[in-house]
């Protein structure tokens, strides 16, 4: 079901708590409003008291709790938690995080957001140093430079560890007696600190976790920091000085969840001002705005009210699509029958429509829905994407490692729009979508990573460095053999 | 859970196709379109030249067919099927349908939408009889009239039965060699015929399916109507003239999909309108329109382009909620852990709010989302309701069948406001309702049936008489109550 | 796997209880006793103080209570419960028992163990005045005689329906204030009374299920009695005079636990006997004795005392096969890979063997023992089978009605002896397995049913009487043929 | 539930195969005939020319496997395989074998039975040079120990870390190229080489899989024997000459399959002559022999053949046991309620009863079998065990690691009877034992371990040694206790 499924995928949510009587509890709903982040596996590791007990599972929360023993037998005041997504080779149990370290010296649990860009070399340097590796995921790496720092003190070694591992990450390290938070130099994936009303610390991916435990916002975890949280508090420190903020801009467009702020922005504004920013840049005429569904529509209200075209819900997605085991066959797919997405004729019948989507990834998805709205009587169908066009991989966590599925890497604008088949098709500008996001910051790019629209990367790209010089010379004629069929 | 359940709930949804090789695929496929219409069991009966099969068990359509096999084996080039809703005492495998009966001379399937309000008396009168009732649903009340009926012909037993039963239904029959629908002669539920592209006829309780499914809508079935679609094609047949329109004005309100169409009227048309009613007939100040999602966001997009109040994502809903088994404890409840809804803070701090509804029924949701605005720092919330206040039971298909769970049968608006905790409480008039959804029709009411607004039953009540004139009695003060906490 | 699968099986165990706080638990271990005589299906119905509760569902007993609410919330002091096995086409839960009856003017629970002779017609004379049948099953049956009796009292009704339906039937059925236990005029199917410490009544299928739960074994049930159980203690009655002893000889041939008593003789003990009088019968030298596990230990041990030939265990049975989903390929099972049963080369090698069964039905499970154990270096393989060639069908209950299924139905001993592939056969004679079984009556055949051995049925076969004149003439050489390959 | 569970558990199974095109097929049939070493959990690797894949999982094998696909997905000509027992806080997926492991320079697949005894030091040792140790089992040391041998080939550093690892262990390991079996220097646990007819070789715990999978037993493996195989056959070498022959005797006794050989002893035959020289130990006049189902069957053959008395089926086992989640309550069970064993009144009423065991671990089982017995009108009931007393910890194997559960170790037979409440209590000699076994070998004991039985250990005990000092003071009056109640 290639046209229903996002190409597109956020690597893992991470949550952490310090100080609270139901700690493994609090964790469960802070990771469930993080479940968006990841639907393959989840875990979480509570301390109680120095005791460290973990419980972790392939598939949603829900599934991986499905045993309310599973919860309770997680005491202690303190947990840190983990939702992964993973590519479908790696859906293996053992890369289920946290991870549980039993040394007979320390108990440790650890969970990481993001993506190692030196993850290959290390890892063949540490095996021929004889270092065992259970999981095929980069987060282990950390636990074994930890244990092999020559560093006196613990913090050491931890800053040792931090500044050897290059790429984007957000850790979070629980020990026996601290919880501990770390973030790449380059602030890559979000990573957010609040307080409960009891006074306990919770660290999240994501502020709108905050929202459902009941937390007020204290800050973001700044680039190159380690934060310490101990039974005396909180302790704001950092592994390195040689940082520069470059948010993933693509949380703003399609991960995030509309009610988490990032650096103090909130993600429906952000969309909502993209989506204004978009009718300003659109030049065509259009009866109506439809968004697709669900991450559009902000963008969408935006553009309506900007360009004051009437907002349609002209797709509807199916609310119970999530575990469907029986898919059309292929015969009863070319007749018509589709299962999540619909377009509304009696609402887009005749009707030149502005389709608002957030982003383009392989263009077999925005196919389908503007054949689904031309099927259903549209008379024009206007695609407006909220960014600017994906070219380039990213290395630092989101699942596009390789040019060849992305249609722009390859094709024009002009060239997309035929093989999707719009009458138009607009992409906002890198500027227009620095400008609608707004950070208050001076670094480049308004403190945005905008690698995958522009193939400017903010740090060397290590091991993947050849891979990403071989992926500039690849042209692959995928689409356009598509669409000639 | 109760502020986040809706305490309204459709009773069913039914699908039928006759003429296509794969008739139970394209059932599921119905079928999950009209999930919406009742989650606690799902059931297909297929018709295989004669051979009739059926597969049926307890929830999601997903989890009923989650061996694909269950599927296969349903074969034949006809099949009906069911979603079924059903009040928490019945949440047995005998009441879920379709059923399925194999008698020496004869075999049939059985399925069916609404509410009878003569079942008790014609069970005990058929009991009497010596006739054994296997579910405790009324609709194999249908099947015994019929299997008792002397009249000579099997649709002379139809009709005779169908006259028999009363209240409001949606019925499907497979015999052998037909398939049979049938509407009461009011029409309270929505039952429509389409075509697909084969020439397969379908039945579906709405238009949405027909999308998924790939048919063209043909027509609506009218009250009295009784259909029989076999491989000579389609006949419109009726089994009593005695009939007057009065299609349940709350599948327009919230019970149907957006992307359905009823009786000629979409169904988010509808509720725009009555959000641009309602912003006619409010009368506060307020800075921005924040619908309850889903339902009420075709409404906050009326309102918001009438009054030209910005329209906002200022309460987001968990899409991962419907199988969460690990509830909040009451002590972490009090500490605002929260799973499904949350307001913005970003967005709602310091405005002052219109907060969009559909209805209410309790006020226990609505005064949780009130709280949670306040909560998030909303200036105002003004709550405005796309519908009249809820006052009566409903006896025709809908599960509210007592006074004593709507809050408007013991309090006034200005109660509700107050209980509720809102600065404001504007309800949608019954004459804005009536003028929104617009049906084309001299009959009362605009061929809606209104009665739990005004307790005007288009029929006489039967077994139900007795306790709809009780609950005129019935003073709960269980809000208030409540309130003074 | 035909060969590892006995084709021969009980239909069905019950278990009653009157007059116990935890009647619903007690049940649930009595049911477990019996398991062995049907494993497709269970249910339980308590009686709570005129309150009756159920609960049944597919699979083994432990599956259908695997939620231990299912038991809980059957409160109630008394109890009945059924294990269920059935064909394949019947496999649905609508024919799980007990069933549970809600009528406007009482409540009932029913289970049996058995099969009418008469179902057929009274079915089809039933539905022509009405009656919908739920189930495939028969076991409906009898209620519908009861509801539709003209006799004023209940237990008139009941006596009235008992005389009306015919063949093998134990009938278990719980009303608001009492348990009624009825045995057809032959007493086919076993059925016995005990008192548990606290004074509480049980009835079962077996008394093995007294040994259980604690209980005292006081007499068996008696062909034509019909037995009500109450707070006011225990009432023997009859419904018919016209009966005569014939006890299912299976029952004590394969069917029975070994540790349960039928008519006052031990089934283990019987099986013994039956091995001491084929001993006797038997013609053969030999060196070892072997059984074929589980149900034929009992009749090697008493082979091995009668001939002084040692006991040995040459066959050993995989204890864990109950749930082996994955089976060989057919290349596999021709490399010789088998999973349930093996010969243990250790201790046939070079021995001649006395092979010892219980019965013969197809003949493909005894071939390809006597295969296994040649192939384990047996020099000679003489099977000795403790009871004489099954050549009729039964109708009484017991899953045997063709004779295609039967190989002594067809041949002769010799040609089942060369089709199996053993240097000997002996079947024990049907005299010396009535004197065996040893009854203390002076009913024809010891009191024993042995129409499967000559064909003489205790009574008319109503329904199943043109099928048994045609089976007469059946002829396949469907084994030959296999042979020949 | 105590008295049913038998405290003495085998730790583990392992299947190995090379060169079959349906290895990981064969793998699985192998591994069902072990299940008996371990229902916790199971796994299989498969090598597809040089690609590892495994599957392993939680449960019984037909549950780790219930899905075929995670069958079918290990292609490949050879495979191994492991069944594991564990004790409660191990019940980790991350100790569940085969392990996997994906070095960059090499792939491994690796399992393992018995226990190591320096394995605590071994572990702390590596820890301190930094290695990460994933499951809590003993396992993965070897694979630690292999990686950082400096020896340059690979046979020579799977050599050096056999030889420093201790204990007892028979060793399962897959390279890409090849598969290589090894056993400690005492031969604790078995393993034996056989040859399917296509000509793959299979290397098992026990005979018993060769039969099931249709190969011929070949030879076992000796201590202190390392055994290469690949495509050009099988190769013979060792690791260490300092061995000395010790298998475990409890293999015999209670662990082994009847159908197993052990270094040329059938185990049926070993207890039937254990039996019989128990026999004649044996110092009482009786009636009847029974054995406790299913391990002393085949002793109670011996016994009943030496004394001439006749062989009883007096205790019958609910072969329904295996999965049963609900359990009699304490009130239920005072009743007299039970669900896995019952003795037979008709069998034992009035009889002096000679009960046969395997052996007495706790004393709770035997007590309350006996009680079983008499409660069933046993005259007297007269103990006789199959081995000696047990009085000793093991450290190779079995879970039975603290003297504290031997009520042997605390008590004489004297106060052993009086505790079982038996009228008699015989135990077979150690020289009797090892007579009936009957080994040909010179080595010490018959080369049998009966370091339970005399405190006798066959090799140091390392990390145990100061453990099993402490024990020998253990006093514990535990049992005493209970009796007095």
């Amino acid at each position: 079901m290639v046209y229903e499924v996002k190409s597109l995928n956020e690597e893992c949510g991470v949550f952490g708590i310090w100080g609270h009587p139901q700690a493994a509890q609090v964790t469960y709903y802070g990771l469930h409003s993080l479940q968006h982040r990841g639907q393959e596996g989840a875990g979480i590791v509570a301390n109680d008291a120095g005791t460290l007990r973990g419980h972790r599972e392939k598939g949603l929360l829900s599934e991986v709790f499905k045993n309310p023993n599973d919860l309770d037998k997680l005491k202690g005041t303190a947990a840190i938690g983990h939702v992964r997504y993973a590519t479908a080779g790696a859906a293996d149990i053992r890369n289920i995080q946290p991870f549980l370290y039993k040394f007979h010296d320390g108990k440790y649990g650890l969970c990481h957001n993001g993506n190692l860009t030196n993850a290959i070399s290390l890892k063949r340097e540490l095996e021929k140093q004889g270092a065992i590796f259970n999981a095929s995921s980069d987060t282990e790496i950390l636990m074994h430079l930890i244990r092999r720092s020559h560093n006196p003190s613990f913090m050491g070694k931890v800053k040792e560890a931090l500044n050897t591992v290059k790429g984007g990450f957000a850790y979070l390290l629980m020990t026996e007696d601290k919880l501990i938070a770390a973030m790449d130099p380059n602030g890559f994936r979000p990573l957010s600190i609040g307080q409960m009303k009891n006074g306990a610390w919770v660290v999240s991916s994501e502020t709108c976790a905050f929202e459902v435990v009941g937390a007020e916002w204290i800050r973001d975890v700044n680039p190159g920091e380690v934060i310490i949280i101990d039974d005396t508090g909180i302790q704001y420190d950092t592994y390195t000085d040689d940082t520069q903020l470059a948010i993933c801009s693509m949380e703003y467009v399609y991960f995030a969840r509309p009610d988490s702020d990032i650096a103090g922005v909130n993600v429906h504004t952000a969309r909502k001002r993209m989506g204004k920013k978009l009718a300003q840049e659109f030049k065509h005429e259009a009866d109506i705005v439809v968004g697709v569904p669900n991450s559009s529509l902000s963008a969408a209200m935006g553009f309506a009210e900007e360009s004051g075209l009437p907002n349609e819900m002209g797709l509807v997605k199916n609310q119970y699509t999530q575990r469907t085991f029986i898919q059309p066959t292929q015969e009863l797919r070319e007749q018509g029958v589709r299962m999540k997405l619909s377009a509304v004729s009696s609402v887009v019948k005749g009707k030149r429509v502005v389709m608002i989507d957030d982003s383009i990834v392989r263009g077999t998805t925005s196919r389908r829905i503007v054949q689904l709205l031309r099927e259903a009587g549209a008379a024009e169908v206007h695609v407006a994407i909220g960014s600017p066009e994906l070219k380039y991989p990213c290395f630092y966590g989101i699942d596009i490692q390789t040019r060849r599925e992305l249609i722009s890497a390859n094709h024009t604008a002009e060239e997309v729009c035929e093989i999707i088949g719009a009458d138009s098709l607009t992409y906002l500008s890198l500027g227009g979508m620095i400008e609608a996001i707004g950070l208050e910051t001076d670094a480049p790019n308004g403190g945005l990573c905008v690698a995958y629209f522009d193939g400017k990367y903010p740090t060397p790209l290590y091991d993947y460095e050849e891979e990403y010089l071989r992926s500039l010379d690849e042209k692959t004629s995928f689409y356009i053999e598509k669409v000639k069929k």
